[in-house]
């Protein structure tokens, strides 16, 4: 199977690529430049497709930054929520429609250059926050894009939706994944602040899988 | 209700802004810039949102030009077809999965902004060759849109999905859509070149409204 992976250069999708290569799959990347405050993770999805040797698109959304404003991801005004992952605050986090944009835009790709599938990294432990990381809306998103380009058998693959980002970490674990490329701190800093709830999530992935956590954390 | 409309220039689009003015509707208007060959389309969307006073903003998308290929809209390598618009031909000019990206942009703009619905000019002569300008895809792509972004009372509109072209100019005709300022043609010339898929369906909606074609055309 050839497969278009929307990678953010983060430790699921990074387990993402490594398991569909270790299933025996063609993969290419695509990662998406939306403005987002931590830019710094499109470098560690480069990094990713230039270890794998894999084909590695980076899509300039940045134009949409003003427009899909008051999330704390693309917006100045808006401070990164720190604290625990699944509380309140992280809502502030949301940026609307952001997987279906990104989904909609590798989904054309993949149909004009004839790949089988595109493949995203959501995972269980989004659902509470981010609703466009759900499984309902993974099954509705893929009849709509298999209607609106008549590819009946395509396939908008999510292999760790009903996974925790601890299954993802023993996984990784398990493939070898070099986590100390991947980034996951929604701050704009050199270093993973450790402190926002994208970075206690990482700690926390890490912790209870009894993977090593490399990473280096400024608190 | 406050609806963000998809607009490209052309005369659905250009009658729909009409349609949802007239029907009391506060309207705001957004384009895509994606490359295409007939960028000058663009130029009567500003010009429609400048004589009616109403917000517009152009997405530039135009890093998909090389990625959407094989469309003759979007690949100088692809000719764009003459003949009958509705003609296997015509099939060339499909850009892969373009209104799932334009919508799927749009509606994350009218959540971050607290629109009531986006608007499609999506019409039932395009129902032959373009797959995303069908009512299935349309309802798949509102419920997808809906469960993403936790907005279940929002409405992808369409309200030209079960009109042909011609009703289209009908109903323009009696709300005074100045035609004149819009733009069809697929070819990247001064005036409509008359002889492409999309003039013949332009030319055949006005003769058979009744509907002066006040269009300049090459040939």
């Amino acid at each position: 199977m050839k497969a278009l992976a929307v990678v953010s250069g983060g430790m699921d999708s990074a387990t993402l690529v490594h398991k569909m290569l270790a299933d025996g799959h063609d993969v290419a990347l695509v990662s998406f430049d939306y403005g987002q405050r931590h830019v710094r993770e499109l470098q560690a999805a480069a990094q990713l497709a230039n270890e794998l040797e894999l084909r590695h698109d980076i899509i300039d959304l940045r134009c949409l930054r003003g427009l899909l404003k008051g999330s704390a991801l693309t917006d100045d005004a808006v401070s990164v929520p720190h604290g625990h992952y699944e509380s309140e605050t992280m809502k502030a986090t949301v940026v609307p429609n952001r997987n279906a944009i990104m989904i909609s835009i590798a989904w054309g790709i993949a149909v004009a250059e004839n790949f089988d599938a595109v493949a995203v990294g959501i995972h269980a432990g989004d659902h509470a926050i981010y609703p466009d990381c759900r499984p309902d809306f993974q099954e509705a998103m893929q009849a709509a894009l298999r209607l609106g380009t008549d590819r009946p058998e395509m396939n908008l693959l999510a292999p760790f939706v009903s996974m925790t980002k601890t299954d993802i970490a023993a996984l990784g674990g398990e493939l070898g994944v070099p986590y100390a490329f991947t980034w996951t701190c929604y701050e704009g800093g050199d270093v993973h602040c450790g402190e926002c709830g994208a970075c206690q999530e990482r700690k926390e992935a890490f912790r209870d899988s009894g993977v090593a956590d490399v990473t280096e954390y400024a608190a």
